[in-house]
C-alpha cells in the first residue's frame, strides 16, 4: 500500500492506491513554449502565476514547475518561479529539472516536502539526486531508463525501476518516496504502447508495490482527437493502477477521464466530485449570472 | 482464449480476448420507447429498419433484437423482425427475450449461429433455455443471477456465472460459447459498483475463461454527464478485460470509448479504426459535399 506524501506549507497530498488519482498540473514548462520562455527569462512571472492559478482552479492537486531554459540561469530561475508559485497556490509542487544544481536551488527555497522530477537508473543520476531527496525529505519520480537508453522491453523498464527503488533504499528512501513513470510510448508509433503501459503499471503496483506517474499527452503525439485518446489512456491506466500523471488539467476531456476512473474506482464517494464537475446548469435566469448577482445582494444588505 | 463466433449468413464476428470489442447495437428495443413498440405492435416496422442502418453505420458488430412488448403476441414480433433485420444489414443479431417461446420462434428463422439473450442461473430458465442454444448451434448471454435475485456479493455473482458455465457443459455447450454478464449496477446507488465490475470482469476472463458482456449505460443512471461517464466504464472495462457490450453506438463518446481502447489495448493494428473514425476534416471546398459530387462526376463520366 504505497503512500507518498508531498506538502506544502498549508497542504498535504497524498498519492496512494486508494486516493483519487493525483493530477499534476503540466503547464509551468517552457519547453516548447517560446513566449513563456521568453518571459520567465527576463524574469516576468505572469504567465506563470496566470497558469498556476488557471490549473488549480481547474482541479490540479500538484503543480510540476520546470524552468529548462536553454541558456538561461536555470537554477536561478526555477528557485524564483517556485517562490512565486508557492506564494499564490497553495498545493504541493514537483520540481522538475534535469540539471542537478537547479533541482537543488528549487529544493533549498521549498516551503514542504517535495516531489523532485526526477531520477533515472543512470548510475550519475542515482548517485547525485537521491542524496538530496533524502537531505530535503523529498519524494522523488523514477523514469524506468538508465545508460542502455529507454528499452523497448517492459521486463526491463521493470528491472530498472527495481533497481532505483533499491538505489533509493540503500539511501534511505523508502519506496512510499519513489513514484515510478514507466514511460509512455506514443500509440501511432508502437502499437503495443498502451498494453505494455498497463502490463507494467499492474506489475509496478502489485510486484513492487509503488506509485506510478507519466506524461499522459505522449501516448496521443501524432494521432487526430487527441484529447479522448489522453482521456481513455488516464481512464484505463488508472484501472490498471496508475496513481497519478503529470498531465493538462485546463482540457475537460482529460479531467473528465481522471473524475469517472475516480468515481468507477471507489475513491469519490457518493460520486460528490462527479456531480460538483458536471453539475447540469441551472434554468435560464434562477442560477444565471444575474440571479447569483441578485443574491449575492441580498446577502450584502443582509450582513 | 476464449472464441465466441456469432455469424449471419454473410458476416462472422468472433468475441474474443485478442479481438476488437464487439459493439452489439441495443437500440432495437421497445422497452421505454413507447412509439417503437406502438409500431412493432402493428407490424410497422419502418423505425426497426432505420435503427438497424443506423447504428451498422455507427459502428455495431452486432444488433440486439429484442420484441418485448406488454399483451403483444411477442413470438411473432420477434420472428418478424428479426427476418426483416436479416435482410437489410448483414450484421449477426443477438436474440434478446425473457420468453422461452419467443427466442425459440427467433431461432427457428435467424439465418446463421445466434446469441441468444439470455440465460440465468435460474433452474427453469437453464432448463429451458439451454437445450435451445444447442439446438441452433447458439452462444448464449449468462446473467449472474439465481432464484434469490442479484447478489450484492461479487464472489456468489461470480459462482453463479461458474454455475451456469457448468451447465452449459452438461448440455454439450462449450464455454466458448457462453459470454457472461456480471451485472453492472448503477454507480450513482453503489460506490463499488465499477470496481466490483471490473474485479469480476478480470476473475471471469482470468479464472473462468470466458467473455463477458453487459448493458453499459447502467453504470450512468440517475448522473449527470451520462455518457462520459459510460465511455470510461466501456474503456476501462475493456482494459479490465470485458470483450463486448450491449450499448447505443450512435453516441460519438461511447464509441470513441471503445476504439480509444481497442487502440490501447493492441487490437486496432496501425491505430487504423481509430484513424478512420477521427480523421481531421479536410481543408473547406478540398473534400466538403461539393469536392465529393464533382469527383463522382469525374468518375461518371469516364465509366
Amino acid at each position: 500500500m504505497a503512500r507518498t506524501v508531498v506538502t506544502s506549507e498549508k497542504k498535504k497530498v497524498v498519492i496512494g492506491f486508494d486516493e483519487p488519482f493525483c493530477v499534476i498540473g503540466e503547464r509551468i514548462n517552457p519547453t516548447g513554449r517560446k513566449k513563456l520562455a521568453e518571459m520567465m527569462k527576463n524574469g516576468d512571472y505572469s504567465m506563470v502565476e496566470a497558469d498556476a492559478v488557471a490549473q488549480v482552479a481547474a482541479g490540479a492537486m500538484m503543480l510540476d514547475v520546470n524552468a529548462g531554459i536553454p541558456l538561461a540561469d536555470e537554477p536561478r530561475i526555477l528557485a524564483e518561479t517556485i517562490q512565486l508559485v508557492q506564494s499564490i497556490v497553495d498545493v504541493p509542487l514537483s520540481i522538475d529539472s534535469s540539471i542537478i544544481d537547479a533541482l537543488e536551488a528549487g529544493l533549498a527555497v521549498y516551503k514542504g516536502q517535495a516531489l523532485v522530477n526526477s531520477v533515472t537508473g543512470e548510475e550519475e543520476s542515482l548517485e547525485r539526486v537521491l542524496p538530496l531527496v533524502k537531505k530535503y525529505d523529498a519524494s522523488v519520480v523514477a523514469i524506468s531508463n538508465d545508460e542502455t537508453g529507454i528499452s523497448m522491453d517492459p521486463d526491463v523498464r521493470y528491472a530498472v525501476a527495481k533497481k532505483i527503488v533499491e538505489h533509493a533504499a540503500d539511501h534511505g528512501i523508502s519506496k512510499d518516496r519513489v513514484v515510478v513513470d514507466p514511460l509512455v510510448m506514443p500509440i501511432g508509433a508502437l502499437n503495443a504502447a498502451g498494453k505494455q503501459a498497463f502490463t507494467l503499471i499492474r506489475r509496478l503496483r502489485e510486484e513492487l508495490g509503488v506509485n506510478t506517474t507519466c506524461g499522459a499527452s505522449n501516448i496521443s503525439f501524432g494521432i487526430p482527437n487527441r484529447h479522448a485518446m489522453n482521456a481513455h489512456f488516464l481512464s484505463m491506466a488508472a484501472c490498471a493502477g496508475m496513481t497519478s500523471a503529470i498531465m493538462n488539467p485546463l482540457h475537460k476531456e482529460e479531467m473528465d477521464g481522471v473524475r469517472a476512473a475516480n468515481t468507477l474506482n471507489g475513491v469519490d464517494p457518493d460520486c460528490r466530485a462527479w456531480l460538483t464537475a458536471n453539475r447540469a446548469p441551472a434554468p435560464e435566469g434562477a442560477e444565471g449570472e444575474g440571479g447569483r448577482r441578485e443574491r449575492r445582494r441580498r446577502r450584502g444588505g443582509a450582513a
